[in-house]
């Protein structure tokens, strides 16, 4: 068996989640916390990875003993007690809010049907302290009439498409078609908008220049209708700048079966 | 004339608001600023003192030049202009929202007419590492029959009374007699229980030990009619914990006159 957890964390405090010597990644603090907890090393295998100051609120890992002969029955902890194990010895700032038993062929990654992520910008001029670092805060206010011009221009994302245009340009993926099922802009109560985008995978950096992408459609840099000819053209000069990463949150990871997470 | 401004702060960057040698202080970045933007040295006087990781939404503070000769006119910076001049000096834990011209005899402490405390309580038995730092996260739930327990004992509270109870030992004010002009508790649609507190004074931790007390009449350890009799025994040891610092937010100062803010 394999345990699959759910974790959220605050990824200004790491250096992305992938392992890197020296540095706090969220892939190190789940690795030292399953070797406190076991009492042996195990594999951390995420279901993607987020750069350095990008958060989840639900990213799914799984946990297995990095020797193969330990596969079978090899959790000492109940798995309803996993999460609090976990949290007992990870730092504040990583939670684990349930976990899983999955089948050994269950791949994190490769199994995702689809992803969520959510981008937050604020456009008030007067900056936020508490936004620091968990918003875009663009400084530049955007009228009702700019943010409705950004929800007209989301249809041209949706459907299955060569996202090319929307790669940061030096990734090395050879099929960059993926299908994005919705796409919507919406200003919350707080004032904060809220781009959310759902696909069955995502480009490098690709939801962060959609969201870079739709503030210049805002902004009036780029017309609202300009998406398909900006997809079409397969020139990642076309589409807007790069959305730094603190406004990113992956906010949801779903798979083919039903993962029942649990949390005691 | 004295510049009046109002800030608001992430308090886990600081060590309190007052000035300390040596460690970042909400005084010490404000003063370090206007020498900055004004090219002497100001008195930065604040309506009051907040702890260490105590949050402000809405501080006021009064800037003059410490040389007494140039009080007239000594501002060279159109009032409008004072809050972004301070943000670019200033570090992204600290914002000004807006700046006011007052009266040489305007003090901001003891011309206050009443000031409003938020404290957030997130009662989830599964942490959550964005609010580290932001609220007193309890781990222990409580049920809509707790909640509205606390609701009914805020009556208690309301009104003009001397708090010695709820004030920390070893403080040395003389007149211990403060009037709550509301009191309320709330869980909002995120979850988090707000409690909110208008008063025209607070002693040293009295919000923090109405918060404690609160919780112990939701945790059912103090009955909710008790609030009275806890109040009438100047007994300190009689009301609830001091609940920690990281969920106090300053939320509003109100002054005698109306006080016109400014950002542009």
């Amino acid at each position: 068996m394999k345990l699959l957890i759910k974790v959220r964390y605050d990824g200004s405090r790491f250096n992305g989640s992938q392992v890197q010597p020296g540095l706090p990644t969220v892939q190190g603090e789940l690795t030292a916390a399953a070797r406190e907890i076991f009492g042996f090393d195990c594999d951390i295998t995420g279901c993607s990875r987020t750069d350095a100051g990008v958060h989840a609120l639900s990213y799914c890992a799984a946990v297995s003993p990095r020797d193969a002969d330990a596969e079978n029955d090899w959790c000492p902890v109940p798995i309803g007690k996993v999460p609090r194990a976990f949290n007992s010895k990870l730092p504040a700032s990583i939670a684990v809010l349930g976990a899983c038993e999955v089948d050994r062929s269950f791949h994190p990654r490769y199994d995702v049907k689809s992803k969520e992520y959510v981008y937050l910008i604020s456009d008030s001029c007067v900056r936020d302290p508490f936004l620091v670092s968990r918003a875009w805060q663009t400084g530049r206010p955007l009228k009702d009439e700019n943010i409705a011009a950004m929800q007209r221009a989301c249809s041209g994302f949706i459907g299955k498409h060569d996202f090319r245009s929307f790669m940061a340009s030096g990734s090395e993926v050879s099929d960059t078609t993926r299908e994005i099922f919705s796409l919507t802009v919406f200003r919350g109560g707080d004032g904060i908008i809220r781009i959310t985008v759902s696909a069955d995978g995502f480009l490098y950096n690709m939801v962060r220049i959609i969201a870079g992408t739709l503030l210049d459609v805002g902004y009036g840099k780029i017309g609202e209708d300009d998406i398909s000819l900006i997809i079409e053209s397969r020139d990642r000069s076309r589409a807007g700048m790069t959305a730094p990463p603190e406004g990113l949150y992956l906010s949801e990871v779903r798979y083919n079966k039903t993962i029942d997470w649990v949390f005691e």
